[in-house]
């Protein structure tokens, strides 16, 4: 089907479906409603309701949606069965542990180097190469990388994102806990783990209170 | 100053602020106000106004905070003063590299143990132990442990979690690429890469078609 301008509220919520109807699918029904995804994850029929129809026109009144068709909807939209290449730069545990990571697959991302200041080794454990940042424009520029991961402590962050830029790269994801400062048409994505902490640590705190 | 009862949303903004006051410190005033920091954040002036009275009573009129006085309210607001005791379960790439991620000193986490299946070693490249599963439950009772990490693959997610709230932990931190059924009064925070990986896809995917 045609993609529809979606919001960046729909597009988020959307892996969160997908990820139920992979992994509830031994012995269940060949069909899902979106009233039974609603309740499944909590979350209001309207909403899901009006999701699905955003990416999906495999709806039908009373037996809701064939399960594979609506997943395979989902991975389309979100464009799992294109690879986006990418680099990541800041070569230390996260970032290696990132390049190794072998369930980003399949999502679609495919990280094909690493970049550091002073690389440490020639590849990481895996075998992908690790080179030095003076390299990056040469290698983005030949292998037409669009996607950068920053993975550097949060004082260079800034520094690596302009750099990014400069190389041609129009989507960053960051995992620097920093404010990154980007011109228009760049996207970053921050994944700030910090925000999850202080979720969990309220949580907890009020658990605690609780107690006494 | 005493907490009051603070949203979720509220919860999630402050991560980011803390993160541009420590990084922008350098040759900077020793006072910020909301203007100035919703300005560089790009946010609303009143929802930042609101948030930081939330947390600190250092604001004055005209002034706005004292930059280190306010890094230290939200510090102590998000509890990153107590150090939270955490295990994980899942000793794989992801798992370690969580284990050995230095960073979380800061926020006050500290995970104490890794638990596998079948662990492969005694103990992560850093020298935390890592022990059988079955020995959770003794351990996290000993240690009173009420924080719990999964960086196993989505099918034992669930197994894993059930087995955490055995144990007695009441928040757990996922990064599972699924979903998890959990009684009241438990916390699940997903950590979910799927969901930002989404988002930059889609920015690239209208950066292509704008260009044709």
């Amino acid at each position: 089907m045609e993609h529809k301008e979606i919001s960046k509220a729909v597009l988020k919520r959307l892996p969160g479906y997908l990820a139920y109807l992979k992994n509830t699918q031994e012995g269940g029904s060949l069909y899902i409603s979106a009233t039974a995804l609603a309740n499944a994850l909590g979350m209001g029929e309207v909403q899901v309701r009006k999701d699905l129809a955003m990416v999906s026109n495999g709806g039908r009144p009373k037996v809701g949606y064939l399960r594979q068709g609506l997943i395979d909807d989902i991975e389309q939209f979100l464009g799992y069965d294109n690879t986006t290449d990418a680099v990541l730069v800041g070569a230390g545990k996260l970032g290696q542990a990132l390049c190794g990571y072998s369930g980003f697959e399949a999502y679609g991302l495919n990280i094909l180097a690493a970049f550091d200041l002073m690389p440490a080794a020639e590849t990481t454990v895996e075998g992908k190469p690790i080179l030095p940042v003076s390299k990056m424009q040469s290698f983005c520029k030949s292998h037409k990388v669009l996607m950068g991961i920053i993975t550097v402590p949060a004082g260079q962050a800034q520094r690596v994102c302009d750099q990014m830029i400069e190389c041609g790269i129009k989507a960053i994801w960051n995992f620097a806990p920093t404010h990154l400062e980007v011109p228009e048409g760049i996207l970053v994505q921050n994944e700030n783990m910090a925000t999850s902490l202080a979720v969990l640590s309220m949580h907890l705190q009020a658990q605690i209170k609780d107690k006494k």
